[in-house]
């Protein structure tokens, strides 16, 4: 019976058109060329290398990409359990009409050819997020992007501050800041004006979210102007030689001055918590990072004090974490769970952060999922693995151990699923 | 198959009466006058704000309680998924012959007074504690309670210590405990001694524990007492000014001490480990708690070690910590599992802890449940609750995968859900 | 049919021949010689010390082996819910046609006389291993183990290196170490060519791997030579009165210089994460120990950056590193997820583990399981234990939620179970 209900309330889920909060779409070219595009993804070549293929053979920029598909097909077999593999496989079927049970070498080149055909349709992109049953998609731009180009009510900009927070000492950084924003910053005034020109960019190209990754060790607080004052003539003069002490410290009012543009420009701002880049020095590209679990919210206790009036969506890298992402939104008006994050995007974690949000905090409180995508046909999968595992737990949890009706569990999917992002980020169509 | 397993076991351990091993009961006023102080309880509260109630609209104290309660009412559809909410409705429907699916505006009113009138009966409070099956309740006592004008053998005395760990540099706390002793304690021997004359007065009334809740950060030892004696003048000469050095100097022999005479009075001490009090400074009453999930039980090694005669049923806030707990108890005979508390109090977090103690802790060490519970009627759904998630585990994790029969399961539910209750607390009746 | 389905599949990785990569197994006496080698084992000592056995009723050292079991009966009953407890169960079921349903004091005495019958008989480990379906267990050896007397090919040595890395300080390890290698070191050249003459000596009889366990707080670093020599110095000096600066200084070169040596002679290194010694101090034999969970394996960023040619099957000691584990398996191309350790190896632990780790670790890449056992008897529950969970996992996760079919999850079970062990440690048969 348990399982009848799960497809049951699954093919409800699965009805809605969805808008995505968050992925690293190029509005400019949102949809993959070719197979490399997908199996370039850093899930397949940091697995791949992982299970033994060497950095070098899929990292020269000049190797064709039939050539570096085939490569990574080659390490499939010892993938073909994850569910980042299911994925690809997914996307072969639904995109490419793949039959065959797994992607390997005798297959690969006929799949190869059928995706790249297909993806060379005017219409690809637009077919896809057909495909997909999405409508829009939330970007994450470089604080420097013209944001022009493209259709912002389907391509919904979203600030990416990384740069700013963490990396203003760089002097490429500085310079992009300066170009962006024709000015050229020398003291906190200023640098909160350049800031604020970002912001006001943005929101004028129809942004709808802050966003920014935030390694465990960060805990944000406010600094006095005299000391920002030093700080920012320490990266100035000294740039990528500065003490680290000042960088803190510049971190630290970056930090708290976008928070205050979130509040002006009314835009959430998306933390994603407890990523340590770099970890694998010698790991591929995009597949270096990792994390120390040993994070606590409460390093955001002043913060959210502080700023009732901006909305925060949380993500958290390590399920250890997520207990107190759901307490934390229980008691905090302004802080939301948002989606299941990287190394916590496997059906297990999932299966279990899910739940416990989904039983502990206010239901208007909580945007179920986002794709973290590169490129488009990555929603497809990605978010048919989180309603399965939303129909598992609405029908094992919810109607089976606490007799709720099927019509209750799906409308509160639906909620999870799409209401609260256009409530959150402001987004209805 | 499974669902009608967990149906027959949940049927046997719910024929059992109990004693509920903690909650905050006054027992002058054991049970609700009216909604009002069902849907003031802060699980309610704080959910609403969460949800965006504003606290001042239920925080005047001139706030009539009906009028209180259709304001809370406003906010119960956002909470609608919650665990919380549906002890609620449970509530309505056992006590107050509510029929609806859901408590909404159009019929707040009608249970309100549906409500009062069952409430003002003079035996509303023992007709609560037998619908609920409840024999005896522990109550949470201030150390200067007098502890009069009920029945102890009902209402069953704990003495809560935190003011006197942490708080005792207010001088309010100290008159408090001069006035309640009868003394005026001013070196290390005389505040033991007060201490004591707390024992003896709270022993004297039938007491059956001592408990204290404690932040992330405490870890437990002894002091010496020319430190102490330094303490001490401190505290009385500096009160809330006293320099934080002094008050954990304080913090540790208060608590150290309190432990030789829960030995010498022969009281188990109920350690609720991991609150960080105030965390969101705005919240509605005692809504504004959270923790840091980074604590360790080794910070209770030394403690552990230097009383192996006195137990101690503990509990832990974060679902993180139930592993080391559940280690601890296999390892320590003087360490107790004690009931699933507050943040971590909702299904999933119960049923993932409650599996690992019940597979790897000695029967005997394993205390299931306390409701917690500030008003008699919450006892009922929080117990069904935890009934039905224990049904559950017997069934799938002992029944079907090790093969257990169901009388084997359900003695070992009434174990851990009353034996062990009358044997840990020495309160057999 | 769920649970059919996980019968058949249990059936079909239960037919599978293993070899067990990880034991504490004396290779001269290797299973039990009577009742008490069994219920000595720390898992019933400790528990029923727990539950309320005093520690001296069984641990003098004269204490006839019968009267320890007849002692330790007495306290089987407040065990009887535990999963160690059904390892008895089952031991005495299988290997000694036990059919009560469980041991008291009525029917141990029987129980006892006809395990020491079928244990006298010559070829009791061979039966043992035989009903186990074990073709080679891995040993734990001391440093100075001469190695001799065994066949290698059922029991493998394996070099464990604790005294070396933590307790060189010792002047008796310090001259165990002397006299295995007929050498005197006392700078660290020396001390180096000591240790690669262990390797060799365990090298040449047939050894597959390097073990070690570490204590939370250790985070391997290399130091410099003119350091160490300082360090060297000191500990044969001072012996165990050495400042704890050197000790730490020791146990980072000792530790740094295994892994080369490691490189060297391509041994995998077994860590086993997570453990603090002697924390109940008054705990049973190898009763003592337990952990603080506030560990992460980014402590072991710069050893796997800096050893990209050793494999590192990796053990964790609590739960909620196991995701760090997972990840940590998932980037680096060096790091083995391997087994379920001592705390975390109860099912609902495994069970959340594994699943983990099963959906997105290469399939390469992941050891199922070890039995960490000190008599063979106990082999045939704990890997019947993991194998049924597993086969819950296969069948629940990969069969019904992904759609594999069943003879793709009994592949993959096959592989976790004996094909990557082969793989890993070079012990192919």
């Amino acid at each position: 019976m348990s399982q009848d209900l799960r497809k049951r309330i699954f093919t409800e889920l699965d009805a809605l058109i969805l808008i995505d909060p968050h992925t690293h779409i190029n509005a400019l070219q949102p949809a993959s060329q070719n197979l490399g595009d997908i199996l370039g993804y850093h899930y397949y070549t940091e697995l791949a290398h992982s299970a033994g293929l060497p950095r070098e053979q899929i990292e020269d920029p000049n190797l064709d990409p039939k050539e570096k598909v085939g490569r990574l097909v080659e390490y499939l077999g010892p993938l073909n359990n994850t569910i980042q593999y299911s994925w690809l496989v997914e996307m072969a079927r639904e995109f490419f009409g793949f039959t065959d049970e797994h992607i390997n070498q005798q297959n690969w080149e006929a799949l190869y050819d059928r995706a790249a055909a297909e993806m060379s349709a005017d219409n690809w992109s637009e077919e896809v997020l057909r495909k997909s049953k999405l409508e829009a998609v939330f970007l994450t731009n470089d604080f420097d992007d013209p944001l022009e180009g493209f259709d912002t009510s389907v391509y919904i900009p979203c600030l990416r501050t990384d740069d700013l927070v963490f990396h203003l000492a760089r002097p490429e950084v500085q310079e992009r800041l300066d170009n962006a924003t024709n000015s050229s910053f020398n003291d906190p005034q200023s640098l909160k004006e350049a800031l604020g020109q970002l912001f006001q960019h943005f929101t004028d190209h129809q942004a709808r979210a802050c966003a920014i990754s935030l390694p465990p060790d960060f805990a944000p607080a406010p600094v006095s102007d005299n000391r920002v004052r030093t700080a920012i003539e320490a990266i100035r003069l000294m740039g990528n030689e500065t003490d680290p002490s000042h960088c803190r410290v510049i971190s630290n009012y970056v930090f708290w001055t976008l928070t205050e543009l979130c509040a002006d420009y009314q835009l959430p701002f998306d933390l994603m918590i407890g990523v340590n880049r770099g970890v694998y020095a010698s790991g591929v590209y995009q597949g270096q990072d990792l994390y120390d679990s040993r994070v606590s919210l409460i390093q955001y206790q002043q913060l959210w004090n502080a700023f009732p009036q901006v909305t925060f969506p949380v993500s958290v890298l390590a399920s250890v974490t997520n207990q107190e992402l759901t307490s934390y939104a229980w008691i905090f008006p302004n802080v939301i769970t948002h989606g299941h994050w990287w190394y916590s995007n496997t059906p297990t974690y999932i299966e279990h952060d899910a739940a416990a949000r989904l039983e502990a905090v206010p239901r208007s409180k909580q945007i179920g999922y986002y794709s973290d995508m590169y490129k488009l046909e990555f929603a497809l999968p990605k978010f048919n693995m989180y309603k399965r595992i939303l129909a598992k737990i609405l029908a094992e949890r919810f109607v089976i151990d606490r007799s709720w009706t099927e019509e209750q569990a799906i409308a509160f999917g639906h909620q999870v699923l799409r209401g609260n992002v256009e409530a959150v980020f402001n987004c209805t169509s």
